[in-house]
């Protein structure tokens, strides 16, 4: 979409060359034909050092953008990002282009594979599975019946997906009016699930809204867990049923979440951690070491709080 | 089915004249038509304005009946309901007959609509999703993959539903007898999903008891929510993955609810309040606010009491 | 397999005459025919009246074997068995062999039904259902679109189970290398589902290591619920939707399990327990109390207590 276009779409002015903007990314990873967006003045060293070709930002940081950028000036960056992304999203799941797949793979009955997308040997897809464009399914990968995967996720060798599994759903992730109305970010990125990991029923893992969301090598996930956008979990992470991890939290290798544990947004959990069941991660933790309660506490100190407020109260 | 039919195939006697019972209905809503039931003493002023056709109640009541309606005599009104619920279901997604499909609607590989369903323009609907009997998709709807809406389901424009969300099943209510087996209440209620919400992955919300299960304009729900039957959430609400809410609660406008948190039933969480993540609701509370903990308290004193507890007991 | 092989596969010596292991099962439960592992000295009383043809254990325990069972010795007894067990797991959902299916039983579009399942008398199974190989579904049995069996699940009359229920997945069971790998038990084990059950819309059971998880007669099951392996539930118990349940935990007749409460593994929950929603059970519990709060406590006391903290930490 021309730059020229786009602006008067969102009803902005820009300073500069026209351009033919071609998908949306970080100011850090912006490419010279790409559009990005400023908000956060923390990064204005980010800023100084783009590559994008046009940046969404306020007047009165436009000094500080590299001549090679553009400027598309809006008091509300963050929002007009989430207007400009819906010009960018491609309609999802196109079947028009057909797709490469190999000659022992077994395709199950009602199995709808979209445009582009490849299917590698000996890749078992069973019934009713539905599988986006531009997909990567590379060999040995077992898709038990239901599986919905959507366009440009990866999905590496001996991977196992249990019924229901969603893989690349749009991350939850909204831009606001002044009011109080929610405007869809339109998710660009994608999932990535890296090689030996299995995923289990009805388990849901967000794409990221640039970049990838990761499940590395080898991670065990059980049934019904939540993984937000752009989180990366693991080499050999377990994370037992019903865990939920908020968006861009990074757990190590080796890490274990127990049943029902959590946690918040944009944070790191230390390679060889353990969260006990129903633990509540709100800050960024060591590894090797075991953590428990809500707010989150050493495992240990949370036993030893709870038998003293147990003894103390009695008493009272 | 003929009130005197209905009579003996529940073991019970009616006073009054005999017609045909087209439905159950509350009290409050019930047409002459129609029957409804009497459980609660506190709700004797409905019992006397009530227009149903035939209401079951103990016989202790009958006195209060208007002389429009009929008495069903049980001593066991909410149980002689469930019973007599099964009699009024019918067979569901049924395709017997044909539905409306807009000329501009994409309907993908291996879709089913059922009877009398009908689906607006440039309504985009995936591969291998299934949508009941009587179900209206308004214009510009996407519905992802694997999705199922059951029968007399409303979705108005512009709503996203991303893949294995379930719209309409049964809410989990039933009558208990004395042996304390558990007796299905058969709902015929639906789920209204208005204009321009969007439904993360495998998230569930159950069809109303009796009217309906409201999810209103612009609110934004992630993965894997539950929402139990009659809840009436939003405008432009935002709940989180994993949020868990019990029957009849009212969410509302702009209200937040962060990642499992969770509400009982049959409360009222005002405009604008926000709860913070595993938050548990336990009872109706004021908008405007940020709220946490279970107990519920407001959040900054949760955050102070657990510091505070924190303190305290490392000295003990 | 015979066990000559299965021992150079895994790389072990075997003591004994050779003979073809038909299965993986318990020490206790094992046939002649069969393979058993020993892992835990607290066993040693199983381990001396085994009938298992071969057993997995460590060179210290052979002498305790009975002279019928033959010894495959490892150093890493379950890290052996997972190794085993991927050479006796069938390929799931087969369809190369017809179903039997009653004339009286309606089968919605797309569905599939795999080899040797047979379908009962007035079945209704609607759009979009995968049913795996060795199936039994008997009579009456209303299965929603998108459900998902795997095989060798039983389903007993009258059953109903809601949009996107997935029956029979793996258990999350894995053995570990020394590296920190994480290698996968194949689950031999299946679910049974009793007379009367009715499962919310995409609740996951899993599938037993061996023998069977058990949702016995008249237990209803809300949304989103985690069952895992080897559990037993019921009967007439009620769980509302989010619980989890990790696994080999037994509740017994008539439990109550609120919203969003759990229990941990390998625990007995009594006839006619309530827990409160949010609970966490982390020991056995006695039947006909009610319990709540995590750490477990009644839940008397728990309400006692919160509102003694709420108090004194006031003051301070």
């Amino acid at each position: 979409m021309l730059l020229s276009k786009l602006a008067s779409t969102l009803g902005l002015s820009f300073q500069g060359k026209d351009f033919d903007v071609s998908a949306l990314a970080t100011l850090k990873n912006a490419l010279p034909s790409q559009l990005a967006y400023f908000d956060n003045p923390k990064l204005s060293e980010e800023l100084k050092q783009t590559k994008a070709g046009v940046v969404l930002l306020s007047e009165t940081f436009v000094s500080l953008l590299p001549k090679t950028s553009q400027a598309l000036i809006t008091p509300t960056p963050h929002l007009s990002m989430a207007y400009a992304s819906q010009h960018f999203a491609c309609k999802p799941f196109d079947t028009t282009r057909p797709a490469l797949i190999a000659p022992t793979a077994i395709i199950g009955a009602h199995v709808v594979v979209g445009s582009e997308s490849s299917i590698g040997e000996n890749v078992h897809i069973m019934a009713n599975v539905t599988i986006g464009a531009h997909v990567v399914i590379e060999k040995n990968v077992i898709i038990y019946p239901n599986v919905v995967i959507y366009d440009h996720s990866i999905i590496k060798e001996n991977v196992i997906l249990h019924a229901g599994v969603v893989i690349g759903s749009d991350g939850f992730g909204y831009a606001h009016t002044a009011k109080g109305e929610h405007i869809k970010v339109y998710h660009t990125g994608n999932v990535v699930i890296e090689e030996d990991v299995e995923i289990g029923a009805n388990t849901t893992i967000d794409r990221a809204v640039f970049g990838s969301t990761v499940i590395k090598k080898g991670t065990k996930i059980d049934n019904l867990v939540q993984i937000a956008h752009n989180c990366e979990i693991g080499p050999y992470t377990i994370l037992a049923a019903q865990v939920g991890l908020a968006g861009s939290t990074k757990l190590g290798q080796n890490v274990v979440m127990g049943g029902q544990s959590a946690s918040a947004g944009h944070l790191e959990i230390g390679d060889f951690a353990m969260i006990a069941g129903r633990g509540g991660v709100s800050r960024s933790i060591e590894g090797h070491k075991t953590y428990g309660g809500f707010p989150l506490m050493l495992q240990s100190e949370w036993l030893k709080t709870h038998a003293k407020i147990s003894r103390f109260f009695k008493k009272q």
